[in-house]
C-alpha cells in the first residue's frame, strides 16, 4: 500500500509553516504570557455591539451562514459607497489571498513582492507554484516604483503591496499608491492590502475606481474592528474579478458567528473611532518605552511599534528571546537590514506596563549573552 | 486595460455555485421560511455548554485562534482514539474536501463518484481540473463495488463515497465498507465522508486503522452537533497524509469561537446523546407524515427523510416548489431516478406541524399544476 499519489506541485511543497501561534510557545514554556503583543491582536477587543452580536448569533448558529453573505456584503458596500457586487467576503485576507493566488497564478507565473513583507501571501504563490520576485525595500518602506519595474520585467500576473507595512509600521500616502496604480504594467494586478487601514493617517487610503481592473483592496476585521479570531476579510474590485471567486471560494465558509459579528462591528464607527484614538496613545506609550531603553521606535502607521534595537539581526533575536523567555510575547521582521528590529503591538496600559517593566531585563541579559 | 490574468483553469471554470442558501429564496419572496428543513442542519441546536464556550470566546474573539488548535486536535484523538497527528482540523468538510483535492488532483486526473453524490465535493474537483466519473446507485444506495471497479478501470486518485448518504438518507453497515477499503486499488485513496454518521445505527462506522494510506474519514460539527454555521470540520487519516494539509492549509482559518465551540460540544456527548433520540423521534414523525399522505419514506441512518413522491421529477419538482411557496424550506435529489423525491431535515415537533399542515396543499396544487 503506497498511499495516495500526490500532485507534483504538492510533492514539492515544504512543510514549513507561515507562523508559530503564541499558543505553541506558551506549550513549549509550560506558561501563558503575561501580555499577547506579537500578532498584531486588538488586545482592545472587538465593540460590545459586536460582542453582543456573536452572543446572539451562538444559539443560532446550527444554521448555515448566508453563502451569498448578502446582508453584510451589502452593509461594506453601503460603508465603502460601491455596489454590493464590488465586494467578496472571505476567511480573513489570508483565505482571500490564497483564492486569488489560485485564480491566476500558475505553475511558473511571475509574482511580485517585496522582500520581507507578508509571508502568508507567499505562502499561497508556492503553493499554487509561482515564482517570487522579491524587491527590496526602501531603507524601511516598501518600493513601489521598484515593484512595478520588477513586474514590468517579468511579466508578472501580481504585485503584493501592503499599505501601511507588516512589519515595519510604515506607510505611503494615498497619491504614491494612486501613482503606483497608473503605472500597473498591462496585465498585472495590484494587490493593495490595506490590512491596516483603520489605524493610518488620515490620507493614507486613496480614492479607486472600484472597478479598476488593476487593483484590488483587501480589508479585514482583525485588526482594527478587533476580531482576529472570528476570521472575516474582504475585498473590493472590479465587478468580473469579484464574479471570478465564486468560480473556487468556499461558499459556506464564513458562518453565521462571523456574518454577524462583522456586521455589528462595521455599524459600530465609533467604536472603532475610540480603538483608533487608543492605538495612537499605545503607539506613543511604546515608542517612549523605547526611547528610555536607548532604542529608536520607527513612525508607525498600525497598531504595532517596530523598534530598532541599535545592532545587528543577531542581537535582535536576542532581545526577542529574552523577551519571550520572561512571558512577553512579541515578533521580529525576518529578513535583514529589518531583522535589527522587534514588532511590539499596541495594548492596554498593563500590557505596555508589563512590557516596559521586562524590556530594561531582557536589553541587559541580551547584551550580557555570549 | 484588460484586467487580470486568470490561469486556463480559472477561465474555463463556470460561475455555477453548489448550493443556492435558503436566505436568498427568502429574500426573492419577501418572507422568512416558516420552518427550515432543506439543508439538513439541526435545528434542535447545539449543546449548552457549546452555546456559554462560544458567548465566552465572543469576548476574547480579539485573539487569533490557535493555528495548531492542539486542544481540540488532542481532544478529537483522544474520542476517536487515534493519536493527534491523525487528525486535521479545517473549514467543515467542504474545506477539508477542498484541499485533500487540491493536494491529489491535477488536470485530467480521474476522480470517482456516484452520480448524484454530494455536489461541493465534484465543484471541488472541477475547480482543480480533474475529471470526474461518476457511476450510478444501486437503487437509493450507493455502489461500492461500482466505484471500486471504475476507480481500478480509470486509474482514479480519489474515490469519494459518503457513509450514511445525502440525497438518499441510506447507508452501509461497517463491514461492507471495511470490504470496500480492503478493495480500494493501488494508489488510490477512498474519501469516506461522514458527515452524518451521529445519527446512524450502531455499526455503521468501521474500525479503521488511523494508519491505513487507502482511507481519509470526515467528521464534521455541522449535523449531529448542530454547529453548521460555526465551520468545524475533521478528518481522521494516516500522519503523512495529515501532514500534507499543512503544506496548504490557510493555518488560522479556524478561529477562536469555532475552536472553543467544537471542543465544549465534543465534551457533551450527553446532549449528542438526546439529539440523537429526537432526531430518530423526528424521522419516525416525517415518514408517518409522508404516509399520511400516500407518498413513501425512504429508511434514513441520517437526520433527514428523502420521501418518494411517487411519479417523477418533474412532479417531485413542482411537490418542492409548492412547499417553498408556502415558506417551508425543502430540497430534493439532483438527478434521476432520485429526483422523484423530496428531502424533509427533521424538525422540531412545531416545525413538523407545518410541515404536516402544509405537505397535503402543496401535493394537491402540485398534482393540479398544468
Amino acid at each position: 500500500m503506497t498511499g495516495p499519489r500526490y500532485t507534483p506541485l504538492a510533492q514539492s511543497l515544504p512543510s514549513t509553516v507561515p507562523f508559530v501561534g503564541p499558543e505553541t510557545q506558551e506549550r513549549k514554556s509550560g506558561r501563558p504570557f503575561n501580555a499577547r503583543l506579537g500578532a498584531n491582536e486588538s488586545v482592545f477587543g472587538p465593540s460590545p455591539r459586536a460582542i453582543a452580536a456573536m452572543e446572539g448569533a451562538a444559539r443560532e448558529v446550527w444554521m448555515y451562514g448566508d453563502p451569498e453573505m448578502h446582508v453584510l456584503r451589502h452593509a461594506l458596500a453601503a460603508h465603502h459607497r460601491v455596489r454590493p457586487e464590488n465586494i467578496v467576503v472571505g476567511e480573513g485576507i489570508d483565505g482571500l489571498l490564497g483564492l486569488l493566488v489560485r485564480l491566476l497564478v500558475g505553475p511558473g507565473d511571475a509574482v511580485v513582492t517585496s522582500d520581507g513583507a507578508y509571508p502568508t501571501f507567499n505562502f499561497h504563490v508556492a503553493g499554487f507554484g509561482g515564482t517570487l520576485h522579491k524587491v527590496p525595500y526602501r531603507g524601511d518602506q516598501e518600493d513601489p516604483d521598484a515593484l512595478i519595474a520588477r513586474a514590468a520585467e517579468t511579466g508578472a500576473k501580481l504585485i503584493y503591496l501592503a499599505n501601511p507595512d507588516n512589519p515595519m509600521g510604515s506607510h505611503h500616502p494615498a497619491r504614491t499608491i494612486a501613482r503606483m496604480i497608473d503605472a500597473v504594467p498591462e496585465g498585472t494586478l495590484l494587490v493593495l492590502d490595506e490590512a491596516y487601514i483603520d489605524l493610518a493617517p488620515e490620507g493614507t487610503a486613496p480614492v479607486i475606481d472600484p472597478e479598476d481592473p488593476r487593483v484590488i483592496r483587501m480589508r479585514t476585521f482583525s485588526k482594527g474592528y478587533g476580531m482576529a479570531g472570528l476570521r472575516v476579510g474582504y475585498a473590493i474590485a472590479a465587478m468580473p474579478l469579484v464574479t471570478a471567486f465564486d468560480k473556487i471560494r468556499n461558499h459556506f465558509g464564513v458562518g453565521r458567528i462571523a456574518q454577524l459579528g462583522a456586521l455589528a462591528a462595521l455599524a459600530d464607527q465609533p467604536y472603532l473611532s475610540e480603538v483608533v484614538k487608543r492605538v495612537a496613545g499605545a503607539r506613543r506609550e511604546l515608542s517612549q518605552i523605547a526611547r528610555l531603553n536607548g532604542l529608536t521606535p520607527l513612525p508607525s502607521a498600525t497598531n504595532f511599534v517596530t523598534i530598532d534595537c541599535g545592532a545587528d539581526g543577531a542581537f535582535a533575536r536576542k532581545v526577542l528571546a529574552e523577551l519571550i523567555a520572561r512571558d512577553i510575547f512579541v515578533r521580529m521582521p525576518f529578513v535583514a537590514p529589518h531583522d535589527r528590529c522587534i514588532r511590539v503591538s499596541c495594548g492596554r496600559p498593563q500590557d505596555l506596563a508589563r512590557f516596559a517593566a521586562t524590556l530594561p531585563e531582557a536589553l541587559a541579559a541580551a547584551r550580557s549573552a555570549p
